[in-house]
């Protein structure tokens, strides 16, 4: 174990994602209340690598812990990438004494932490926040649950017009690679058909299902789309696609776009982030680093940043059984 | 004065808006306070013409208060467009007795009714809703203000982010004809530059306002864009065009779409559609026809159709200049 | 007229309401428009009392036209009550170099204005802000439309389950000495009786809606009360009177307290909070003093404080009349 | 293993929780999706005492996924306390050929069916629905994650007022066993001190934390008390206490009350509530009775009935730890 750590520099970067300060007043407060000094960067690495940092005390944080973004701001850094950038953010660190990094952020946050944490030995801890929840190694990231709870009610607004006017909405969500957001905001807001980047059930599938549901007796529909779904199509040429072979619908696209960034956390990411980051401290202060901290099985748990990265949060597969149940 | 008016129709027609079930609500507790019986139509015109309809009573509105949409749908009907069509849409409303129309919706149902009316005889009374609020006659149609609220909790949820990552976020509300919404939830949501399809102050200008903001101190901006707007650019072109002028700029487009006709309706809404309603049954029974409710100056009164669909109900221009200040 | 203005101050006194941060932004913003300087007081007339004050500029209230509360925050002052404390109000403010002052709160605030007005020959513009509405010379005071969206919102929340159960539910609001929030509130969540301070309709009145409505086979009731009902008793006392008196109802109370102060504004009271704020400021560089701004009819206007303090807002009765009607 | 099941009874029970529709929903769809039958009992116990049923298709629950409540209702039944009332019912199912129950709701419920189950043999599910969480077997009750969103969205307003004005504020929350909503509302809204059933830390231990925050800097408080804390104090003698001992502070106390039964789901409670119901039905069709299901460490588990009424569900302690913690 290395020498005690008396100052720890707290930051966010990657996408910002709603709980971030809820995380970042917890860091301020953990230290705080375990007498050590706590130094925030602005704008992630490139903060670090400016030097532009912030003294925190616990009254920096005051009323922050409803607040969406990130008073710390977020940035994504090229400088970063960069041996340089690297070295430069190495000095600035020393220079203001900080002994070991608290990273808020997701998977690019990491791997650039850990490069960071091998080249000079700053110890370092990573708290999962990412509203796109692919994380390994915690069962929810910070942001997921707030960002659900975006989507279903943007989704409850659609379906108030898409049923008083027999439609058929496609709706884009976030999830370039990972379907969770996709998944559970779909099952959430009872939409008829879910497609995800996981799993390609073909265009023709997609087609049956509709064609069922109105024979069924429904008159309007949502499909849940997720950026990044496997057929490959945008949610555009998807709608176009349904039109030219269903002209019977009335097909409409939304994409809800950064909304889903955005607004004040729900309970349980503001106890998630409180959770996870009074852990992230104690870890420092106990002589631990270069982890990731997280919630698996309602415990806080942590794991080497090496696994969190080689690992894959897979979605459950169970729910999109679930979801065809429930769209019958 | 025709003869006593002994059954009351009620249809939703045209875009649906938040506050149209507080508006069938209150037809048709007024019709059962009155004695007078009510018949619901569904999805306007075609509805009439299919012959769709429903008897209603006190007990058939309950808890619909504070819901989206609209329990009987709503459409826009070529049939009616034709003669026939209209035709028969008279033959239903007399079989099943109906004495009196009362159209909820917006310009677009007041010009069908207005021909049906001159046609065949039926008096009518319509109910401004449309989250547009480009009605004459009111200063508020319903779901106007609830579109407001929504657009501007979304633009907050967007700022979160926006300010997380000093970007410049361009935000399309509807409003294809009309800047009300665009004006109003710009200055609620603390926009930078409003662009509205009733004023073009260029391009050129638009960049000097954003170039100033930057200058000022400014590290994220908002411009809210009416789908209508006068430089004729849409929002994505908009973009890039100032991506490529201000190259500083991390600029991103949110499209808000259908959400703003959805959710609950907000208490503004409820009441306004409460009060017009009740109006619209009373004029019915007082042997009036031919006439729109509105709210004007806080107190509900009513003009003819004819002079409703003549003028023009414009926009207070003095919003721009208080913008303009605002986003100093 | 007196002398050219160059330093506005600005408070915030009395019950705090939501828009109280658009209003303190619209006033920062618009003396930077016209390049003069703006100071803020903190807790009222006791920050003027005891010299708290601070320098505001453009991004001094930056992102808080969302926010609820008041960020220069209010107070109750008993010290100015008295000749000494108002002296020394006065002193601070020429001490600061402060020229006029804008007042955003109610009654109380304006009545202690028009007294420092008359003794220190301070020019001064009251801002209307106040969840109860009470105010003469205005239709809206800021924060009133946002308090019965809170208002309305819990007791959607509060339906669900009395009809869940069939329950009847006395819900007391604010409103000590007006009916506004009520009366409105009460309409927009389609409560069956409404209590206000302005109108006595005696307890037998009550017992027979609600048996009435019982009979014509509502299984649950909302009652909302105003704090200050002219029936005189409290609601607990109100419902435990009715328990007696029909026994087959379960009844319960909720009093729904400093809820209603907080909250994000909404849209129509940060237009509202913007359109008086920027006006009040308009006026002290016109020379015009001791005046309150007000929306009356959908336009910005003017009175005199004294008129706005002898003055009295009514209630429309006629709202009455539509709950009625809309119960049935 | 029984005889196949053909016709399931659903009912939801006891204190209603948002999310119960989603669960209702979910059971009638698996029911169809199986090609199995599926009937509603209206106000749980009561309504299978008094025969008061309605078959349920895919279609009869549309659009309710999103609604608070129970469509179904709920009440707490003396009836089915006594062998007739249990005899009747069982007849009234036997008639409506129900071979099986899901019983939607809390221990209560469960305590219900299992006698039932013992005296008529009748096999039945029972599922989780309580915002108190008090029910072992599961980590998550139907309700709990929406009420605390309500809580702290309530808080957040009151903080608004609170920062506002200094002030100290005790809010009461529902829990009268059970400190789960208080202890992660209370974390999730920042508050300085949370009171729960399990926990005594005596009042001086509140004096001191408050003086303490007081001294360091904090100008408002919120202080979080279940229903049933364990000091015994109800909440208004506990604000008059701390106001006779610490005559400083301004302290304010606020019932929350029956707003946090209601309200639309979170998607949590939806995606955990369809996950539930799902599960129930095909246990029962798999032959299998008598047991509550629950979710456990993400996956969807079940246990006896016998066991969920004996286990206890614990509090996590370290969460009074994090509390206190954060409010440094």
């Amino acid at each position: 174990m290395g020498k005690k750590v008396r100052r720890i520099g707290v930051m966010t970067s990657g996408g910002d994602s709603p709980g971030m300060n809820a995380a970042i007043r917890a860091v301020v407060r953990t230290c705080a209340y375990y007498h050590t000094e706590c130094v925030g960067y602005y704008r992630g690495y490139q903060g670090m690598i400016n030097g532009e940092s912030v003294n925190m005390n616990a009254r920096s944080v005051r009323n922050i812990i409803n607040q969406g973004g990130t008073i710390l701001q977020s940035a994504r850094s090229k400088g970063f990438l960069t041996e340089e950038g690297r070295a430069r953010a190495a000095e600035n660190l020393k220079r203001d004494g900080v002994d070991a990094m608290i990273l808020i952020g997701g998977d690019g946050t990491f791997r650039g932490g850990q490069v960071f944490s091998k080249e000079h030995g700053f110890p370092l801890i990573g708290v999962p926040g990412t509203i796109d929840n692919d994380i390994y190694g915690t069962n929810y990231a910070i942001g997921y649950d707030t960002a659900l709870n975006t989507v279903v009610e943007a989704i409850d607004k659609i379906r108030d017009t898409a049923s008083s006017h027999n439609r058929l909405f496609f709706v884009e969500v976030m999830g370039r690679d990972a379907g969770f957001i996709a998944l559970n905001s779909g099952i959430g807001a009872g939409a008829e058909e879910i497609l995800i980047p996981e799993e390609n059930l073909g265009l023709e599938r997609l087609l049956d299902s509709l064609e069922r549901s109105r024979r069924a007796g429904k008159t309007s529909s949502i499909v849940v789309v997720s950026e990044g779904d496997k057929i490959g199509k945008n949610v555009f040429e998807l709608a176009d696609y349904v039109k030219k072979n269903l002209p019977n619908y009335d097909a409409r696209v939304t994409v809800l776009g950064h909304i889903q960034r955005g607004g004040r956390p729900s309970c349980f990411d503001r106890v998630l982030a409180s959770r996870l980051s009074v852990k992230a401290v104690e870890l420092l202060l106990d002589g631990k680093k270069d982890l990731m901290v997280g919630m698996l099985n309602n415990e806080i748990v942590s794991c080497s940043l090496d696994q969190a990265l080689k690992g894959k949060h897979n979605i459950n597969k169970d729910l999109l059984r679930i979801s065809e149940i429930l769209s019958t």
